[in-house]
């Protein structure tokens, strides 16, 4: 039975319980959830996401050194993938890298559909780092904070299917993702509404998917390359009192 | 329990048999296989891959008829990819998109190691049309016909190890990936002589991988997007005789 | 006096008869005809595609056989366009990848106005291949399929002409392509009809510009290369009964 | 019988005879040579270049207004390309332009064999302009001055031969096109001493390639886009005695 | 006490004064002045900017001759740019390239709101050869031509706001660039008037914004190279006066 | 007086004195610096920079707070740049964007001469997102660690010729950017050594050619767009110390 390891990247603890992701669980495989104790209460800009990387990374290690068999950071801004795959040698997955990979590779192009508009740079950048620039439509957004979207569920998905229309009549996508992991659970609604318009297209919902990825990837004996990912060089770091963070090996 | 379907695109029925891939099963699938019975004896340019493409796509909708729930084509030229998706509403996997998406989430770039350098203007081609040329090395190959790679199977994994060692160190690749489903097998041998000369990779071999990413999406219930592939339309075909290609519905 | 051949990809036989492509004749070159026997009504999509493909290519390879001097593929998919070139020396065209290449010269960006929208992706993945991408503005369409667009050519020019003024005025195209050569002879209309509109663009009809081309090629003495398009390897093929797919020499 | 017009960019009116050119007038044209009377002895950098271009662009008017029916500029910059077509309705040509995307119809990459390395930044950047750039794998020079490639055609031929090897070798090249217009007539020598090698690729000599496709454009009804490229408005100039430059109507 | 001479590639001697310019003097430069005797009135296509290029790179030297520090040409067409670079080692610099690279640093996106919308494939030809293609949003247009914009320099600030507002809200600009060097002075009111929207965004005003860039390069003692710039070759030119143009040392 | 200030993001306090930066004060702004206390003893890897990235942006904000005109972070993996440029309104500057800008003005591609080879994805990374990728060269390394570059400068500046003197020669570079900010005071002699070679290339100095480029945008009154870079909503933050951090407003 391998162990797949969700990283909650927000002090927000309410925003998701291990029982809400058991429901993933497959044949294979089982979740646990750990949450930083530093960081934002939640990650909707820039300066958002580097408060909640520090703590993510040092709770992607200690996955690691718990035996943890994969990794899953439960944010669409990736925040810790890039120094958390330095610092392990276990698969670290970002759900927005690999729902863009899936969508990609599921339709000719895809949206995202996300929180708030202030965000489309963001994910206009991590597509051009992921390489699949040439196949994101466009970003769409609902204007609703991470921390509002479980208010009113369904207002919730309806705005998100709203867009997820626009995305496919306006710009051309054939693929939605959804750009919030907040919006767990929204995916079944959003495809009835596109399909309810005739519009039969795949929407991803980011953490579940991720999680199968990280299944398949654990299977598969893969992981990141240390080629591109080697180990941080041990050095002083002061201001921070993780281990993890301070204490290279 | 799920049943992923591989359909082997080439008639000779030797190169491919269940039991060499019964191993990548796992706790929540089976593996079944179908081979071509119209079609070349093997797939080393276009025009062999176009003898391939009408029988492979009866087999893919044969397989979606039998309850197969996803389909895994057996090639990495991915025959029949686009038309079958067109036919079938299961999952259709090509290990040629499914492993070089898979590997531009591992690594800054990858390289594909292949059979016959005359491959390689066939893989720039493809990783343009799945969108992530920009994530492409190089194309590298053994020149070795497909046909001749297990006669010697020791000789086929060194040959293959020096060009990956060449992908990585001229051309920049930090993931390898398999050009050719021939090469089943490999990739421990191939990963240990990278790792001799330090260089720690991923080895994609790509038919194990894109059966995980199969059963992963079948797990996810996500398909490719019927707005990009939406069923063919209802018309006279003349000069086929299998029924899948002359009786559309 | 050289012999440009013009292969039809579809069993229609109606569809093109040699007389209505004789006024495209050159003073230097005469125009032949041959159909294929096996393969679909029409071209709509991927999977008809590759029902065409196999008979195109033997009818490519018989013409070469024959004498030809070369060969253009009527219809914009292209289809048999690589491995018809694997297999024989003489130039063969495609109208989709010559009429692109055309259209980038004559202007900053091109438009396909084509029948169904369903083909835009194959329109985006074919100007990627040939290396075009950024040139492209859009794709239109008419919605009539290709067996229907003879059946009111009034109707299908007004239709044809109102998508090219939405390409020009909505999408930046300042040169429009057909995309399907079932719509042959309507560039008159549909030129006269974006110049009503204070529009001066170039209306690229694809099968004659592809026929000059050819006949420019011939006279130039250049053939595609055949680094990139190598002979296919001697192999075993089952299923099929055209000698020129089964006796490769 | 129609006219097409080629225009010589440079003073050195010895470099290019009428006669030299005959050989390439086909069934349906002839060909008539212009030279410009203000400009540099040749062209080898941008500086030459703008020193060309007004003459070159009076010359093209004056084409027009002595009813020819296209006109190609002798000179692979593409002097006066963009403004040319503003100032006349019949197709105009730039070599440059033409072998690009004929070579980009023809195989998988190109390289461009010139002169001088200095030119190399110059050729990047029309292949971009062009929309071609993709398909560009590089260029390379033989560090013959313009005037001198006719000194030694043997040593040139030679010289021009070693770097279409190493183009395609080292480069990934499959198609050959020439960086000068002044290498006119060495296509089959450097042809055959590619075959020698055992590579088979076409070699574009730029200048008959592109008389043959403006014939073809001119019998195709075809010109460039007065979208892209609007007369110029009428205005004050000085310092230009060409009526064609002061005069504009 | 630095030297930035300002080259004005026009003959309309009124469009641009000394006194204007010394607004933008800093504490360690100066700002000189001067105007092309041979070119058009205004350049407002490529046919005039060909005009302007000569009696342009002939300023650039003789400024460099003078003792001028840097070269700033006044013309979002940055006429003579690269010829002047190779004729000189001081800093030669383009508003347009200089505004679009300071621009791509500012924000995700950046709009050209020029005079005529026939500039639109200059200015995405100037970002495709500047390397900042991605970074371009739109070009929007006044239509003005660029002897009236002062007429009414009330109505030419409100159009431009308003296509600054378009580019902003529709096609995804966050930062504004002036097409044409003659709206100097515009900034601040069309920045207001964004900001009236609710949009706050960078608006460049090109000829100062690139004064100040290049007293920077000259503080850091940086010039372009001279590996993509080497000096032009000594050759014979006829048919221009300037001894800057025929006297090549 | 306008007032730069430099913010160092590592806790060596030793690595970068102001006395150092004094002889890049100019005319008209002045230079003060300040250190993170929090973070890594030098950035070397993601993992170094996202633990140098929270008190950096701290340190950005207490500029401004502070009363300076523009910030220059000290480092080119551009640590703290983006969430920055959300919290204050001064110019933020990153040495690694505005040289890569800088060196695509300067001539047809750039090489970043860096410190070690891992470092190349992050610099090809920076140059999608920064929207320049087509103008990087190559990155070429030293392989000295940051904080021994100083310990044997001749042997440093040295090794980083030989590395110039490979990406002009092998990759095409014409312009060098130093990959390190470490590496102040090399240009110089890199410049020396190349000339030596007989290659004239501009070699960029990324603090000082930044500062000034800092300077300017204070002259233009121009800084990054609020559209991209709005502020970040009020929320709670749990874990840093830094009143900057924790305390928006």
């Amino acid at each position: 039975m391998k162990n797949i390891r969700v990283v909650v990247p927000i002090v927000t603890t309410s925003f998701r319980s291990a029982e809400e992701l058991k429901i993933f669980e497959g044949p294979g495989y089982q979740i646990s959830v750990s949450h930083v104790e530093s960081g934002p209460a939640s990650i909707e800009c820039e300066f958002d996401k580097i408060l909640a990387v520090p703590d993510t990374v040092a709770k992607i290690i200690e996955s690691e050194r718990q035996g943890a068999d994969a990794v899953v950071i439960d944010c669409m801004c990736d925040p810790g993938l890039k120094p958390g795959r330095e610092a392990v040698k276990i698969p670290v997955l970002g759900p927005c890298e690999t729902s863009m990979h899936l969508a990609a590779m599921l339709g000719q192009k895809f949206s995202v559909v996300t929180i708030l508009n202030r965000l489309a740079p963001q994910y206009e950048n991590q597509s051009k780092v992921y390489g699949v620039t040439q196949k994101l439509a466009s970003v769409r957004s609902v204007e609703i904070p991470v921390l509002d979207l479980k208010k009113d569920l369904e207002a919730t998905t309806k705005a998100m299917t709203e867009q997820a229309i626009v995305a496919v009549e306006q710009d051309g996508a054939s693929v939605i993702i959804f750009g919030c992991t907040g919006m767990l659970g929204c995916a079944e609604g959003v495809r009835a509404g596109l399909l309810k318009r005739g519009l039969e297209a795949p929407v991803i919902d980011p953490v579940p998917a991720t999680i199968r990825l990280a299944a398949a990837l654990v299977e598969s004996g893969l992981s990141h390359s240390k080629l591109t990912f080697p180990p941080p060089p041990v050095k002083q770091v002061l201001g921070f009192t993780q281990k993890e963070l301070t204490d290279r090996r």
